[in-house]
């Protein structure tokens, strides 16, 4: 498969992070020659808060994680994440191997079973054998390094491995986040995306890192879309070891947080656009500027609604500046517009404005904004203070070549 | 561009209809060497029902066609039909347009210019001159012939002109029902879909002719699916002359009317079904059976879910029987669903039972149904008994290269 042409030169350096050790391993679960599993181990106190997928068909895996972000425990928290086999829809069966697998951790790497938080990402429908993780487990010998060998472990149709890394100061203590996540298609994600693992040493109890994972991926990983379609797998977790040893902190909203808050946002808004600019088949990364809408909530169904839709996706592929396509996008979102309200941009150029064509625009201006790799459409609705900013790609025939070969 | 594979083998014989009349003219309004207006006019005493498209940025022909359904006229009663340009999106311009197309209309065929039905197809976004249209009013003879030669004049990425008639008993009398229909890319209809007109000699009032359309789009227009996306223009008519000359009828639910209302779903499925199978790049033709929902409005979003969902199109177009992916569009459409009480049948084969894979079903068995162009997918929730059917396509490389390349 050929690289994104956006992926990054080289992987970012992820440091090794106070209170967290991990491994990788080769289970033979789908792939050959290449790691499938990763353990990740936080010290005992490690509290973690989740997103999951909206998706009514969730994998077992996800059921059993919501689950088991609710276990208080006094051991290690352990993850386990698997590529190659998703562990969806296989039903008794599903859920056996969830049971076992979190067993087979906590027997090797301590802990509360019930606590195990679980991932599996791959096929949908084919069963997945417990002991195929579980018999790898004694071999994994934890190391305090790993980050990038877990980002390529977790992968499925990314063509590169994705991470981000920042420090924050809370209360004259420095901490630092680091996160991997990988996606690539299915990716339409709402309150959570495909999977991602974002880790700090810092010192916070469930309900705020819950608040503060709540509030950061609203504009990241909910702001992406490559193809419209919700993965049954997506899981986002967020694990503080509290090895930094700072003063406690007990609200989300303590003024204490915020350069952390920010540099959790600026991680996992690295990764959210790492996903989306890996999207399957991508030759232009497109950014959604949308304002005047009724309501934040309002201007991103606005987003997304042009964000997915084929005949946009298709144009921008074309290197068209076809924004009647736009306006037509605007108007099946279902949510308030006013076609004599609206005003579309791109890049630079105001095509249309106030509900007709701007006399000024010429097709070349459009066109030469179109030619490049990264499109920048902006929509006024002229309602309201409303506003959101979405992220995704173009529909290229590579997409379909990806997804009429891939079994996903 | 290639003709779709599932276009019949010749357009069907429409006769005339009693109390209309109709012409084709060239306008030069974008293609050149074919007929790109129509004109159909009912005789005084004709009564028009319709649905319009659901998106709020609608053309400024389909404003203007809304409030003439509501005007009442001693005068005939005058559809005007162009392609190549939808005139939308050019503010006070496309106003005027519509105005004075109306106007030249109502001087040219006679009766009053509120009363002007107008759709517009085509470019979105560009300017549409009212005189190319009016100029060439004078220079049509009216005919009671020419329904194929106005479902070609409709016609814009069509691979081929739609039609279909049928006749019914109304108290002893025969009437006819004919009609055509335009589209094939940006079809979601919602309340109606792209241009379709159907015309009947039956004797009906305006309010029973608005139920009986409103009834028959729920299962034809309002089932098919191409790319999720609702054009601005969408308008189905549904005209009746009264020239049949049957005893009034006042109420839809009026047994007299049964074989009628027979005869006019078989129309409208006739002709929503040659939509959905001239569906842009379409390769493969798709009916998608949802059963055991817990209503029928709930069976219809979750059988949209899976046909709009590009991972579900493209695997279909790769002849992929990738379930799994029907299940992750089950789950995303947001609609009462639960894993384990799922059943997914593809053709004659059970795939998926009650949440696990059917052990009995092999990869054979599904790979041998997916090699057909016609692909049956059976959807049982498990949960209640709300049904319904949806119709779609699937998602080739054609399709990208008509969009990527035509401006609509």
């Amino acid at each position: 498969m050929k690289t994104s042409p956006f992926a990054p030169a080289r992987f970012p350096t992820l440091p090794p992070l106070a209170g967290f050790t991990m491994a990788t391993a080769e289970a033979g679960i789908k792939y050959s020659a290449r790691a499938d599993v990763w353990v990740l181990v936080g010290q005992p106190g490690t509290h973690v808060a989740g997103v999951f997928t909206q998706n009514l068909c969730p994998g077992a895996p996800v059921d059993w994680s919501r689950r088991a972000l609710e276990v208080e425990t006094d051991g290690p928290r352990i993850v386990v994440v698997n590529s190659g086999n998703a562990n969806v829809f296989n039903g008794q069966k599903s859920r056996d191997t969830v049971l076992q697998t979190a067993e087979g951790a906590a027997r090797v790497f301590g802990g509360d079973a019930e606590a195990v938080q679980l991932a599996s990402t791959g096929v949908i429908g084919e069963a997945l054998d417990a002991s195929k993780i579980t018999d790898v487990f004694p071999t994994m010998a934890l190391q305090a390094d790993g980050w990038e060998a877990a980002a390529r472990a977790i992968m499925t149709t990314d063509t590169h491995p994705k991470g981000a890394t920042a420090t924050a100061d809370i209360r004259g203590h420095t901490v630092r986040i680091n996160g991997i996540a990988k996606g690539s298609g299915m990716i339409a994600p709402d309150m959570a995306t495909m999977l991602s693992y974002v880790a700090t040493d810092a010192a916070l109890p469930q309900h705020v890192l819950q608040d503060l994972l709540r509030e950061a991926v609203r504009t990241t990983f909910n702001a992406i879309t490559v193809d419209s379609d919700t993965s049954t797998s997506d899981t986002l977790l967020l694990l503080a070891s509290g090895a930094a040893g700072h003063p406690p902190i007990d609200s989300a909203g303590d003024p204490a947080l915020l350069d952390f808050r920010h540099a959790l946002e600026r991680v996992m808004f690295s990764l959210s656009q790492q996903v989306v600019k890996d999207g399957e088949g991508i030759s232009k990364f497109v950014k959604i500027n949308v304002t005047g809408a009724v309501s934040d909530h309002s201007a991103r169904a606005i987003g997304m609604s042009v964000a997915n839709s084929p005949l946009v996706k298709t144009a921008i592929a074309g290197e068209d500046a076809n924004w009647g396509r736009i306006i037509m996008a605007v108007g099946k979102a279902g949510e308030p517009a006013d076609r004599d309200t609206l005003t579309v941009r791109l890049g630079e150029h105001v095509l249309a404005l106030k509900g007709q064509p701007n006399p000024d625009y010429t097709e070349a201006d459009g066109a030469a904004h179109m030619q490049g790799d990264r499109i920048e459409i902006g929509i006024d609705l002229g309602l309201g203070d409303g506003a959101f900013t979405v992220y995704t790609c173009d529909l290229t025939h590579a997409y379909i070549d990806i997804n009429a070969d891939y079994r996903s």
